[in-house]
């Protein structure tokens, strides 16, 4: 993925609701330095909040990319959005985008793009021809947050890490390994979009050689228990060479995520069953912490449930979102 | 993976030795029906024993694909070989390849293909736009050789096993996952080429329902232990959903391929990884046998290491294409 400039315009589009915004939402919680603005078309449901710009007000403000914050519907591109892209590039704009059907896969854009030499960035697609993983041992320090599922939490528990470990002086940088990550921090490896020899190097190259004291906060994918990606989970921790492990859960879930037949594990099964694999490429990793995300339980459910887990497995367990993220802070700062 | 049409002619170019020409060699010793005849330019070190054959002899006596049987020096295809390839496309062969320099990627041969009609078969890269995978349990039995590291004779295991299997009257069916199986048998995925999120689902796509005791023997790639590639072992384990896992192991082996820091795990590390990652899909999986790649022993040596690891392990060993794969068969039989 080549840099995505910064700052941003954030295109609301018409979204129907917030939820559809979701990508939006996090480049304005995770790098509200990154948006200036949002634009928004007749009919948008959705408002981060930002102030309401024209693509002429937004490039005086100093916006570089207009990115597409909003999941569109059906799978295309509607002529009304085109409208606006279109008229970004024109007025200087380069564009970003995670949706599944490509910028680059509409010619009117990429006619445009080319006659402004504005960039199209599809955040789903990789642009770096990824090397095959070495496996030598890395300077620096890794965390990788390990889920019980998919979409549990462990993006915005790396993400909650970075902004804490930054707070307390230490040096952190989150490492997007999915679209939404990319957005956000302009920069990543789409890594469900590797062509699969390449996955592991991919995550090397992701996270390269480091300072002894900085942390990389590498963004998890899938679950090793959910079979439709555990490979991709596997790569990641084999390429990512983590030092520590966080454990996340989500706890009202009654299946995994999309599979009816498949039971969620337990967070014992989840460390049993990463440590010998991670084991593999850093015989020293140890699980460290456990991020619970609690959004479906009341405070006091919610507090009840991390009391639980940290009695049960005897590590520090928090909902980095909602308690932070300092006891997971803690953790690393002590290993 | 479109279906290659059988019989082949078997290209052996200017192959400087045997050892270059492995894939003719597999597919002579695996599919012999297949084999009709080689075709070999000047400077040609390698034989399968085979008739040698013009081009209009091989299409007369019924070969419908000339397969590159061997691998090219320097990534280029040379001008000798396109020159035949070219004559066979106009004679009515389709091509078939393996090579890393695609067919495809020819002009030439590819307005000669479109010219006559003809299909150019690269079976480096996937044609079919496989699913996601949804984990559902299918009928029919699965087996999965995985190894202490890679190229440590998984596939050789899968193919004396499915020969052994149908000679005892069983329903067996290899299925190829790398390039080489794919020639061998025609058809297959390339499973290292899949985009990650794929991965699983092209497995599943592979090795559909079965009869209740049909067997497929799924081609296993990479190694849980193998940081490069273990992505893809996990992949194959929970897209395949094995009933049988074989442990598969070179004991001359000193350290991991292409890893000088990384040593080769025991048969029992391996045993103790895998069963927890296979349980996932499937509770009931069983390790069922050992198979042992003794090439380089001599007989004394390699009775003694099979001797070894049954007694230490408990499980049959055998080196399947030295000493016959009855006993892994028979174990299968057993379950």
């Amino acid at each position: 993925m080549s840099l995505i400039e910064t700052p941003y315009l954030l295109f609301l589009g018409d979204a129907p609701d917030a939820l559809a915004a979701k990508v939006a939402r996090g480049i304005r919680d995770w790098r509200p330095e990154h948006a200036l603005g949002q634009f928004r078309l007749p009919g948008c449901n959705a408002d981060m909040g930002l102030p309401d710009m024209s693509l002429a007000e937004a490039r005086a403000a100093g916006c570089k990319t207009l990115v597409i914050g909003v999941a569109n519907r059906g799978g295309v591109i509607a002529q009304s959005w085109k409208k606006v892209l279109v008229q970004a590039l024109e007025e200087g704009f380069d564009l970003a985008s995670g949706l599944h059907n490509l910028l680059r896969d509409e010619p009117e854009l990429v006619a445009v793009a080319e006659a402004t030499g504005r960039a199209l960035h599809d955040v789903r697609i990789p642009e770096v021809e990824y090397p095959i993983a070495n496996g030598v041992k890395r300077t620096g320090k890794r965390c990788l947050a390990v889920g019980t599922d998919c979409s549990v939490g462990k993006m915005y528990t790396a993400l909650c890490m970075e902004r804490a470990m930054r707070e307390a002086g230490m040096k952190a940088t989150f490492r997007a390994t999915g679209q939404t990550g990319i957005l956000i921090t302009g920069d990543g490896v789409p890594l469900d979009a590797v062509v699969a020899d390449f996955m592991a190097g991919a995550v090397e190259w992701l996270t390269p050689d480091n300072d002894p004291d900085h942390w990389d906060l590498i963004e998890g994918q899938g679950s090793l228990f959910h079979p439709s990606y555990s490979g991709v989970t596997m790569a990641l921790i084999h390429g990512g060479q983590p030092d520590a492990l966080i454990l996340s859960h989500e706890p009202t879930r009654t299946h995994m995520r999309g599979l009816p037949g498949y039971g969620l594990p337990s967070l014992e099964a989840l460390r049993d069953l990463v440590l010998p694999i991670a084991r593999v490429v850093n015989p020293a990793v140890k699980v460290t912490g456990i991020s619970i995300n609690t959004q479906g339980l009341d405070e006091a459910a919610a507090r009840a449930c991390l009391a639980e887990a940290e009695d049960r497995t005897g590590l520090p367990a928090t909902d980095p979102y909602r308690f932070g993220a300092e006891k997971l802070v803690a953790a690393l700062a002590a290993l």
